[in-house]
């Protein structure tokens, strides 16, 4: 074991210079900052008072009788790249490791456990899912919205199902959440179990979801492409619009991973259009320095706009719930008032984004995440999450995780390097008109 | 700020089932087992007891006084996807953010710091770095071994060089030490600061080097191939050697990531090719029972063999050193024995795996990989290199992280998956005969 | 030389029974019917009747002395995969191979030429485009529409140009021919050569343009999204819209390299939207049938319906000259009426397709195009372009070819190839009302 | 219809320069070479001296009754991309066209189709081959040599098979012919159809083969790597080996998709390793002036180095039929013995290249040839393969196709391209010395 002699750094001396960075204060890092080695509380020592996630994994005791266990997977939302790899890790581990054989897949979101909706649910066995994990999307189909958690909780119990594995993000679980007081409300022992799906990445108290990386990665072939535009054509401006409806966590990745871009607009970070140092303005001087620019926003920045004036209702209401759609207009409209010619190439690659196949990366965190989530339900876990923190493998109660959205902090370490990157003013807000 | 009692998971009752997974007792997670919320250590509490790392970032006040300063980044060591996006960011870096603008690279590695070589350094400026990071290898040029520390420091002073930083591996970063010791001798202050890299993934007390990701990403795309293969015959057998010469993380994690892997031999886990219950027996056991099988191999792993006696001798050196090959020979050997007909195909994909450009998630934690590292040696650390513990960026000492190597342990939930995934024996120890 | 004998194929007896392919008659082959093998019409036979492409390639004895010559070239229109390739290539050649050296880049298509838009034209040296094949889009810029030819070939006097290589599309070469014309007014021995680019290969008497094969590969890409998504939802429908505004040759392509497309909308055949039989129709019965369809549609089909009625221009007429967004929108109010919820996703990836860099078979074939333009200009060959025919690189007129445009024959192959991959009805024509 | 006169092209003037091109003369092309604009010869006119292919199609009238019409498939050889889209093809082609439902695939090429070796056919429907071309490999599974004539033929009859569709390359096409001899010489009414498969595109008489396309982007790929870790070290040296047995088209055409090749070694081009002159001399004069080289050679160039002497077979039998590792220990050898420092690195991609799935330009081209193939069956044709000729599919009898090799001609303009494209010296065959 090392000790904490062997982990302190050398240093050449005293610093005597203030930093030539103008960082905001929180950013500086103060010199005794450290960070633990351990990320586990052994169990010896009762700390109780330290804030602490119960850790994933297999328990030497479980609470299920695996011959009389039937569990079954619901995916619902957005698609996202891995939800085949989660259900596929779930079926090989109940099946070949717990050797629970009833396994069900749930069609099409919770709208699957209404009858009303006839959809009988699909039989799972490792024969149907092993080759799934190369093919995006999920073979169970999704869906959006909710039924009645009684009428769903009937149909639980109707199927004899014990085990309920909720993929999807904060609106699913929040759906499981509901399921789950219906559940605990007729006493049933079912266990409610749900694998965060987001690919925005913004699920609060879980460091990493499923998607994430893949998605990052398309995005920035997309700003290639935009970039390519944007340098093809004399006032070349390339658009391109991702996905984050509350955070702008790919937004700001994928400036980081293409560092072509010149703008990133993210629902954290509010913008002016209009006004001297606002979005169009600081654009502008960009054009007019090095005539051409790459620009991302995230779906839910500048949400502000949409509820503003009539004056831009006028173009349709269509239009006006989609910030892409909006910028492209309001550019296209403030260069040709100031009569400056421009180019611009409007890209939105969502569903091609999040319709790929997992990458290697994901691949390999979806089919943990399958794993520790049949862990978790076999050891009676319920009403809670699979999480990621600090590279281990948690278990994250559902109602503080739904309670928050993890956010970009302007503060942050993260959001400085976009700014960075991109050269784009700190504040984009006009300032007097 | 969430509390206790929100991070607690509801159960549904007692455990009272013996877990059917046969898995070794260190595996099992106790119940009381939990993951710190935090990773820093406050800066008030003086818990000097605790490990920990310092932190990396940026320090209000730093040491080098920018305008005085001169550094020069070195590569060394085989290429590795990313080391044009590390060289870019510290360019960057250095030059925009720090106001430093003397910078040189080093050409071929430690032998462009001796100048009997005749690698004169070239300048490096922001537009000679622009367009770097979509190239793989190393703009600067690579090399392996050493040069006198005595020369290479006469170099640093020769050029004035008050920052050198060191991008290389285990043995580079040894270099890094030896130089600095000579730098100390002589009471230079001169900061030498090392980026870990290393493709294995295996440079103790940090968590994940750069270009891993990348690399797992490309040896999954082997397997397909070999999984294709080995499918396209009767009794074919895929058989992929990738990097790893102490440790088998990439083969671990590509199997993951894969998951028609049916052996993975890596160098942590010793095996016999002969004998009832050994490699050959197995793999027999494989073709007679599904005729087609995918191996992937380490090239660390079995280096007993090498050893052993003269019979292997007999084709050559060469071939004798490299287990693909080694494997490859014995197979066709074993199977023409037996009478049984295979049909085996080799891939070796190294150079084709770690000359590619970083992909999205290698670029983006190179870029930061870069900005810590220059955040570091303008603060005056020496000897030391960035790391990355629990999604955070560290400052490491060299000394105490080339002491030892990262290696996979074979009662981890890493190695446990492996087996899952690949439904290998066990031990493919041979057992009597 | 084989013999016509070798050439006859055996046949098991005379064919007695009716083909149940119910193929339009054009489509049957005729029994003896027979492709010519030499492609060539040899030079002593002097048979002038037969139409026949002159053949490029380099001549024994060329117009131009090296010496004296100056070259320029200019990219015009939307970007295209490879055309960096080109730059590439005639630089290359033009310098190495015929020893001309004084080599000029036109900035931003045509209007480059026309020196009050203050466009410097650029030196082009090899080590200037050594790696510029490697990027998407054009280095030289690129812009639509024309100046005006006298000024244009003032600038080609002023600065002493000998050939002017034009790359670009229709109208491109309809300026080209322009330019010539004004050139052979004024009686200069000015060489006009135009490499014909259009990414939706729909140049008259040439067979294949460079850009094409890259585009559909792309395409494909798009279509396996929209796949993806529509087997994600209950009624899920994938819409895709695709470059191709007078003929719908990457649909086409796109459709037969993916599969999974159910209809294929293209300019030259003319569908209904409404009443029995028609589009709505046919995807209504599809979705009853199967719960989820793929669709694709190239930019210029369906043309038609923006000038029906103004019921359509309530939306915005931005909108209404978008084939893509008119159908997303008939489809979602179509299935509201008849009380079929769908999930319907649109994406339109034209910046993706175009802006990526050629692939192989692409970047093999742009830089035998430029080769081909480098000797064709040499000769002193003008007011002509770079084609494929047959296999063989060929020079074909300008006036000829901006005379016509190529587009899909409902009759032929490549359509009913379409069709059986679709299953569409070979009408979407509505019948009666 | 265009005129004659609308193909005439413009020149400038006389061409009294004689070229500085220094090509052989059989490369220059005459003034009046011209490029037929009609492939087709018409019915009406009887030119039957005129060499010309039998036109593939759908006929009117076929030969086979679909319902007494049983057909198989059997894949033959090593493995190509695109494959599994040319068996989908026909099946597809077959049932839902042509009414044909009684369809087998022939497991492990043609020892599928003797009894001895157990291998029961598969039946082969729609619904099996759906998904099939998104894999590389054949889900038929392939083996390489033959069966007994008699036997096969047996087989055929027992399973009154009509139509046996042949997926391979020369030998499997030999083949394909000596079972066309045992059925006519029983005189049975079965059409042996023959589709050609070789990755190295070398079938006479067939202008382009599946799976090429695909072969020569992947081994792009591979120069790219190869290219990179050249440049990563001093002297470096990048040495890809490639399929091409008889013929170098993948290594030339993977040379001009690359363009960072520096010497590409084929079948055709015979060349000394030692001596002045030589390729040993001619790449020490290239490490000496650029400092890194990359070198492609095809597996069949070089194959006279293995008879000659002795002083080779000294390493073993085994590395000296390999012209990869040959060369790699040769150039490892010459430049220790000049005392010359390199890095070298060898990469034999050929697994990886050919077990990818098709690209989007192979699988139109295989969903063509299959459908081709099956029109020709139905048709009665026999003996016959599919293939390609001036952008058209012909009818070529498997004897004239096999009678011969598709080479590449060292006064082609394709060995020319190759030639400028690297830069080598037209001959590397040593002088004097």
């Amino acid at each position: 074991m090392p000790t904490s002699e062997d982990f302190t750094v050398k240093t050449l001396g005293e610093c005597r210079f203030p930093s030539p960075l103008n960082f905001p204060e929180e950013l500086y890092v103060s010199e005794h900052t450290r960070i633990r080695f351990a990320a586990e509380i052994p169990n010896e020592i009762g700390s109780d008072e330290e804030l602490a996630f119960e850790k994933a994994g297999p328990r030497k005791n479980i609470f299920f009788d695996p011959n009389e266990t039937k569990a079954a997977i619901v995916t619902c939302g957005g698609i996202s790249p891995g939800l085949n790899d989660v259900i596929r890790s779930i079926v090989m581990q109940m099946y070949y490791k717990y050797g629970v054989k009833n396994l069900l897949g749930i069609r099409f979101g919770y709208k699957g456990l209404n009858p009303a909706n006839w959809l009988e649910p699909i039989k799972l066995t490792p024969n149907d899912v092993e080759r799934i994990h190369e093919l995006g999307g999920t073979v169970l189909g999704s869906s959006r919205g909710h039924e009645a958690p009684e009428v769903m909780v009937d149909t639980l119990e109707k199927l004899h199902i014990n085990v309920l594995f909720c993929i999807g993000g904060d609106g699913t679980l929040r759906g499981a959440d509901v399921i789950w007081q219906e559940v605990e409300r007729r006493g049933l022992p079912i266990s409610i179990i749900g694998i965060p799906k987001t690919i925005d990445n913004d699920i609060g108290y879980v460091a990493k979801t499923f998607g994430f990386d893949t998605a990052v990665a398309e995005a920035r072939h997309a700003l290639q492409c935009a970039h390519v535009e944007a340098k093809g054509a004399q006032n070349g401006i390339g658009l391109v619009k991702v996905m984050g409806r509350d955070s702008g966590f790919i937004a700001a990745h994928a400036t980081l991973a293409n560092l072509d871009v010149n703008f990133t607009l993210i629902p954290e970070v509010a913008f002016d259009l209009h006004g001297k140092g606002g979005f169009l303005d600081a654009l502008e001087q960009r054009i007019r320095k090095r005539h051409h620019a790459v620009i991302i926003v995230a779906e839910g920045a500048g949400q502000e706009f949409f509820q503003e004036d009539a004056r831009k209702d006028a173009s349709g209401n269509i239009l006006h719930n989609d910030i892409g759609i909006l910028l492209r207009d309001e550019i296209q409209t403030y260069f040709k008032t100031k009569n400056i010619p421009i180019t611009l190439k409007y890209i939105d690659p969502s569903y091609i984004i999040r319709s790929v196949a997992a990458n290697a990366s994901d691949s390999i965190f979806c089919a943990h995440l399958g794993r520790y989530a049949v862990h978790a339900a076999m050891a009676g876990r319920t009403d809670m999450l699979v999480g990621r923190w600090h590279d281990e493998f948690t278990h994250v109660p559902i109602p503080i995780t739904v309670s928050t959205r993890k956010k970009i902090s302007t503060s942050s370490a993260l959001w400085l390097s976009v700014l960075e990157s991109t050269g784009q003013p700190v504040s984009l807000k006009s300032v007097g008109c």
